[in-house]
């Protein structure tokens, strides 16, 4: 895809809302001048968040009304029935609208999937949206999901993800066979529940690359581009990283403060720290991408700071111009051919 | 309990077998005087294993003959059936038989389950052992539970994993009562399955101190004892964590070898590095416990070292003086009453 690139972005979800979202989207025009934003929210509350810096992007940023705000806490059928005018189902609509190629939204995840998949429907032939994040491997990245958005699924569902991860993965990094391996558990005879050995058999009868069953640990070995599990699994994956990446920082800072000895050790060794840090740092995968829908929309972590709301930004651009939707549409419509004997 | 103690060792489990298992043991009894050890496996091997060494622990540690080995491999019913003489099933015969009042091994985790439930049988109302864990989190540790022996799990089953884990979390650290947690994700509407929120009621009407759903992340944020989940989920969870952990600790030690002058950094950082590592050394968390048995069995890791199979043989020694099995009982045929209105 070529061309000017034109996003929408939730302005009023997360934790922070505007004085957030506004300065992320700011520092993003400075570094793409392809992309134009269309900030929805309430006009009046946006009007004054970008104050006279608006001007500096004259021409590439504007302000979409929008009377409502989903709450973080609002259970997504009461947003999807009683918010017909969310920030977040307006910014949802422009996509659907073609006025945007992809949304951007910090809030409430249940109901921005919710929202997401009523408003824009899923591609043919899959059945659930999935959410699906990178994470750092070895050597780079792994691309796991679904991350949440499904708790139970069946042994189709998960091929649907292996398909979906596969086309996202080989779109993003420009490869062409990404490798593909099914979440397990180790034990023999104890090993994985029936749905996952369905689902196994399945991802081996089609086209994709699959590499059988992988653990935990596997996740960060380089050995898999994309990491299938259904969302239950995913989820506490995902946030057991979190967990242990947080308190291995907690030890790290508690080592280099134990004494005067240390923090000055600390203060000498700053340059390696801080580059330790900006590689664990989380910001930096911050925006989660919800495949399967016929449009591309991006989470972002509620709590998202600036530089947090710009990655998922620059993921949704990058979303755009590898025309994510359509790569997975095509690789889907190969396996049902293949399915049916083609 | 008082008085002396004393642990069987499947001296012919795990990757290494003797040469690891021999050397633990002789360092455990270095350190402990009321404990004595018997090693099980083939006499000709072990005799020449422990060569003179031996008599520095006269009387304290003997050899218990079995002519069979569990490969690590090998389908537990396989091992069932056919391994009758394995060092593995002649260690937990002696617990059974009360000549030892727990055994370790670092065998094979489905064969060693497998037996361990077939020869001593679960307690009183528990369906299913589970494998539980110390888990390193802010202020101490939390005990984690499934993780593995189960991986399709009901709402009672869950429950008892609560009353395990709450017994054994109260035993070791000597607290009265233990926070208990319920894995589950963050999204409302799509909250966890059936089988969570049906388990979280059972739990919310017992006589636990339970808290509620919690996280992947809140299981190192210290707010919770122990977490309860069914055994694909926490195994996921707990390879997860392991990881994470290596990988940080290969960025670690990348970040430090950038250049001549970051080597410098980590030569001067040492100390403070090497306390780092050893907070963060598996080493100490190897063992994990198999409760809900009529007696103590202790998993190591497959690939542990003397320093980690030592470990194991510690927490062996640690559940025989808190009486775990008991306690679990106790806590056990409380709920029981408790559910019949008594």
């Amino acid at each position: 895809m070529s061309g000017r690139i034109t996003l929408a972005l939730d302005a009023m979800g997360g934790d922070h809302g505007p004085s957030v979202v506004v300065p992320a989207a700011f520092s993003f025009l400075d570094k793409r001048d392809d992309v134009d934003l269309i900030l929805v929210g309430d006009e009046a509350v946006l009007e004054s968040q970008l104050g006279h810096t608006g001007a500096r992007h004259a021409g590439r940023v504007r302000i979409h009304h929008a009377s409502q705000v989903v709450a973080m806490d609002e259970l997504p059928s009461q947003a999807l029935r009683g918010k017909k005018d969310s920030s977040m189902r307006v910014a949802i609509n422009l996509v659907k609208q073609g006025e945007a190629q992809a949304c951007v939204s910090a809030g409430n995840t249940g109901a921005l999937m919710a929202t997401a998949r009523f408003v824009l429907k899923t591609l043919p032939g899959i059945d659930r949206p999935a959410i699906i994040c990178p994470i750092p491997a070895v050597g780079g990245h792994t691309h796991m999901l679904d991350l949440g958005a499904n708790a139970d699924c069946t042994a189709e569902h998960l091929l649907q993800f292996g398909v979906m991860g596969s086309a996202l993965a080989a779109a993003i990094h420009d490869i062409s066979n990404p490798k593909v391996g099914l979440l397990n558990i180790g034990e023999e005879e104890i090993k994985g529940t029936e749905t996952v050995r369905d689902a196994s058999q399945l991802l081996q009868e089609s086209r994709l690359n699959y590499i059988g069953y992988v653990e935990g640990n596997d996740i960060f070995s380089g050995k898999v581009d994309v990491v299938v599990s259904e969302g239950f699994v995913g989820n506490v994956s995902l946030k057991t990283m979190e967990g242990v990446a947080k308190m291995i920082g907690t030890y790290i800072r508690e080592e280099f403060n134990r004494n005067w000895f240390t923090r000055l050790l600390g203060l000498v060794a700053l340059p390696v720290l801080r580059s330790l840090k900006r590689r664990t740092d989380p910001r930096r995968y911050n925006g989660a991408s919800f495949v399967g829908l016929q449009g591309i929309v991006i989470k972002s972590h509620g709590g998202a700071d600036e530089v947090a709301f710009e990655n998922a930004i620059r993921i949704a651009a990058l979303e755009v111009e590898k025309d994510v939707p359509a790569r997975i549409s095509r690789l889907m419509a190969n396996e049902v051919n293949e399915g049916q004997g083609v």
